[in-house]
Order: C-alpha cells, then structure tokens, then sequence
C-alpha cells in the first residue's frame, strides 16, 4: 500500500522507510532538511516506490495538495525536533516543528479521510518521575521540556481526531533511541569531543544519569508489527528496553571502543545534564511485552553497536 | 497589582475582571471578540483601573508590544473557543484560539518574566470516563473532541514553561459553567427555541445526558481564592460541584420559569448531544474541597439562576 512517513529523512524516519519497502510499500517521504538530511535517504535514489517531497510539514494548503495528489493509506509521523536543548533556548522550534506538524498533518487525514496513523511519541510527556515505573497510566502528566511538552499537546490532537473521524492509530512513547544515522545526544556528543581533544572528556552532570538506550532496529520491529491492527482509536504503548546505562558507562564504552585508556571525566556536577532533561525514569513494558515484542538488544548493546557505527561513519580507525 | 485577563470579554473572563477590579487591582484586558462581546465589558467604561485591548493573542509580536509595554505582575488565561460544536466542524478553531492563544501568552510570559499565571482548562481533558468518579490524577487522557485535545495540549505547555521558567501556576479544570452573560449551551439554546416556537421543544439525544453545571460567581470564588499561592510549579484542581442536572431537567426549569405548562419535548434519541460530547461525567473535588473552597449553589440551584438570568436579559416576561 502507499504510505506517507513525515520526517523520513531523519534518524528513526528513514530506518523506518528501508522497513517499509522491504514488506513491499510504496513509501512517500516528506522532510524539511531540519532534522533529517540528504545522507539518510541517498540510498533510496533511483528505488521505483520511494518518493521525496521537500516540504514544511507547517505549511497546511502544501501538505494538502499532497495528500490529494498521492491518497496515502496510512501516515506515519516522525517529524519533531528532537533536539530538546536547542528548543529551550527558543520554544517556538517545538510549537511549529513537533505540534504545528502534528496539526496540519490530522487535518489533511481527516479531509482526505486517511485512517491509519502512527506516532512518535516520548518518555518527555511524564516529566519526572522519580522512583516510579511508568505505565501508560501514570498520572499526572508534567513535561519539564518544552519538547514534552509539545508531544503531550500532539497526543491531545490525537486523540480527538482519532475519536471524531474514525482513525485506527498506534502511539509509542519512544526512550533514547540509538543507532547508525544518529545526528544529536550523549554518544555523538562524547565521540566528537574526543575525536576534537583525545586528552579529558567532560561530562555534564555527575554522570550516574541513567536511561534506557534503546537501539533503532528494535523499534523499527516494534512498528513494523504492532501497525495495521485495524483497532479503532487510539492504542497507546510505553516501547523500550528493560535494562539501562549510565551516562558514565556510555564513557567507558567510546573509550574502550575508540581505544583511548586513562582517560580523565571531568563532571560539572549537578542532578542532570541540562534543565528540561530527565535524569532518570524507568519504563513499565507489560503491556508492548504483551503484544509478543520485546527488544533484541540490552541497553548497553545498543550503546556498543551505536558507538560502533559512528565510528565507523567518521571513519575512525582504533589503532590498539 | 497590574494584570492581564485575556479573553476578558467573554463568560467568565468579564465576571473575573469584575472581581478583580473589586479586589483592588489594575487590569487590562486583551480580547478580539471572536466569541466575547463588547456588551460583557461595557459597564467597565470610565473605570480608570482597566484598559482594554482589541487583539487576536495568536498575533506574537503584537501581544510581545503589549506585554512590554504594560509590564504584567499576573496573567488570567480565558482566551479560548468555547463552542465544541463549532470547533467539531472546523477543528482550525481550535488550534488557533485555544492552543497557539497559549503558546503566545506563555512565550510572552518567558520572555518579559511574568511569574504567576492562571490557566482554564476543563473537564474535557478527561474524554469519556463512564462510572468514574474523575480525580486530578485519573489516566488515560483521552479527549473525544478538539476542544479538549487542544485544553490538554495548553496544559502540557503550560507544564513545561511553568518547570523551565520557575512560573507559579493555578490550572483550574472546569466544568460547565453557567450564570449571566452566558452566550451558548444547552441552557441558552432551549430558551432561544421556546422564545421562537413555544409549542413544543427539540431536545438532542434522550434527555439522560447529565452533568454538574457550576454557578460562575462560585467559579469566580475559587479562582480568587487560590490564585497567587506562591507555589513553583503546576497547582492543578478540578473545580465544580457535587450536584448534577440532567438535560431534561433543565428544559423542566426552562419551562416553569417561562410559564410554559404541557409542553411536548420531542427527544432526538441517542447516546449525546453530538459527536465529540461527554454525555455524562462526576468529578472527585476532595482536592479542591481541602482548600477550603466549596460550591455555594446546587447544580440545579445553577441551572435556575442561570434562566432567570437569560430571560431577564431578553426582557421575558412570565405572563402566568
């Protein structure tokens, strides 16, 4: 069948995309460069059931025109800014790139009557909460960063439009997600300053920040199996990995990966890495694990196989 | 103090601009009289400790020269479509007058450092929560119309500026609130349709559907109460009251108050009132209750004031 995926180029969008086309869709990707780039979808050049609109998800009469030339039968939205330190600075990155998308993107569903939906949602929209193993029905919903924020306000919109025109949609709320094509994060970050001075690697934080690193294909497993249930309104799944890993353990991996030894943290301290950032939460899988998926790899395996393949996108040689 | 009701020309912002003025402080008023009128303010004329500005919130720059210029201690959020059954055909409404009407007033706030601020959401947060009694912590969110999924978008912003911009915010979650200057709803429109036709009455669904209606002096109470705690962060509270009245109570209390005996009330049938209605809900108020705060009028007691209100306003006369 024909399919939109909104952010394709991106990270997961364009691992999302390869999965499509292998199970035999046609996939149209519609991207504005923000997040995503040229790269991630340059393999698909010359691939007869892929085609790339270059679009502002924002701009409601072009995505319209559009979704009347193409008919999609289902859409899968992964456009956001995901980049939650570079919107705090200025929140109107996540008014127009994560709600305003999800918007304009309802809204041509709901006049071209496409059904099928898949969302990108986050961890973001329970803010923090310590202690606690979170379920899809832990309450209340407090997101600390504006990007939470926004993607809660995106589950809203969602919701209603699911109830008000009939739509079978599928939301996970997404943990760190990791893997090749990564653009932003800890590992990426840790790489480059490295690569940059191989001599002390500062650490935001005090390091014992500790998440669920959950690696691409697992995700795009999760998708690829749980889409099309033909289930009317909303189902809503918590996705991840039941294991964790510190922000210094991602340290000791790039170190043993780049083959740097001794290499001296220099932490600045403090709870978390930045404000609006969730230091620590663990998810409450029963219900995905339910559906017969769970995660192939451990939080620390996804972390070796992405500092593996960031390596190797750079082209560093380790040299021990 | 100096503060800002936006939206103060509708329902419920002129009674609070009233109470506030009544208090003692200086209030401006923004308003672009999409659903508020200019006669809910005009007995605020010559009143020297109120200003008012004619001006959709959703227009950035213009609201960021308002906020500059007057230089706000808090800001009252009323702004809003009020009208789902409007919003159910163009959810546009929605997104512009009850979501980007808050991402404008939250992104002025940030940027002239505005602390305290107050938010009306609403009970459609919730979605359909058949036989349960609603607490602030009740999951999932799951709102049927785009009037309350962009509430719960509002709040989820609001959630995030509050934490990153140490904001002191009141989010009340509203019922149906009814009472003079009222301007639609079920009260409004079987007075308009037994003014115009007084032989019979046309009632939407089967009369069941009940809810607790909310006087607005009380609301307006509340709001007075528990406003400028000093607390950091999101205080949320469902506000309402205990009593319900069901729709064909309502059109029984129209009648009497109109001097209509026998009149044949003709029932659509059916579960609501229209797609994306909650035909029945109950709030838990235990939290709102702990303040000290309690309805003084009945659901009923509401309804009664509410039609005497109406037809005086219409200049009715009960001939009977």
């Amino acid at each position: 069948m024909k399919v939109l995926v909104a952010g394709g180029a991106g990270f997961i969008g364009s691992h999302l995309i390869d999965a499509l086309l292998k199970e035999g869709n046609e996939v149209v990707c519609i991207d504005n460069f923000f997040i995503g780039t040229k790269k991630n979808i340059e393999h698909l050049e010359g691939e007869e059931r892929f085609r790339f609109y270059e679009q502002d998800l924002c701009d409601l009469e072009k995505v319209k025109e559009i979704f009347k030339k193409e008919q999609f039968s289902a859409v899968f939205h992964l456009a956001a800014n995901s980049d939650i330190q570079a919107s705090a600075a200025n929140p109107m990155i996540e008014y127009q790139n994560t709600y305003s998308t999800t918007f304009c993107l309802l809204e041509c569903m709901r006049i071209y009557r496409v059904k099928q939906f898949f969302f990108a949602s986050t961890s973001a929209v329970y803010g923090e909460k310590m202690g606690v193993e979170v379920g899809e029905d832990t309450a209340v919903l407090e997101p600390i960063s504006y990007y939470g924020g926004c993607k809660l306000g995106a589950e809203g919109l969602i919701s209603s439009y699911s109830y008000m025109n009939d739509m079978e949609t599928l939301i996970f709320r997404f943990p760190n997600v990791i893997g090749p094509r990564l653009t932003h994060g800890v590992i990426f970050d840790f790489v480059n300053r490295l690569l940059a001075d191989p001599t002390h690697l500062r650490i935001l934080g005090d390091g014992t920040q500790s998440k669920p690193y959950l690696y691409v294909t697992d995700l795009i497993q999760a998708i690829m199996q749980l889409k099309g249930s033909g289930k009317k309104g909303v189902s809503l799944y918590n996705v991840g990995v039941e294991t964790q890993t510190s922000v210094t353990k991602i340290a000791d991996i790039i170190c043993e990966k780049m083959g740097l030894v001794g290499i001296p943290y220099q932490y600045t301290g403090g709870r978390g890495g930045w404000k609006g950032d969730v230091p620590k939460f663990q998810y409450n899988l029963e219900k995905i694990h339910q559906t017969g998926w769970k995660a192939t790899y451990s939080s620390n395996e996804a972390v070796e196989k992405t500092v593996e393949a960031v390596l190797l996108a750079v082209g560093y040689k380790n040299t021990r």
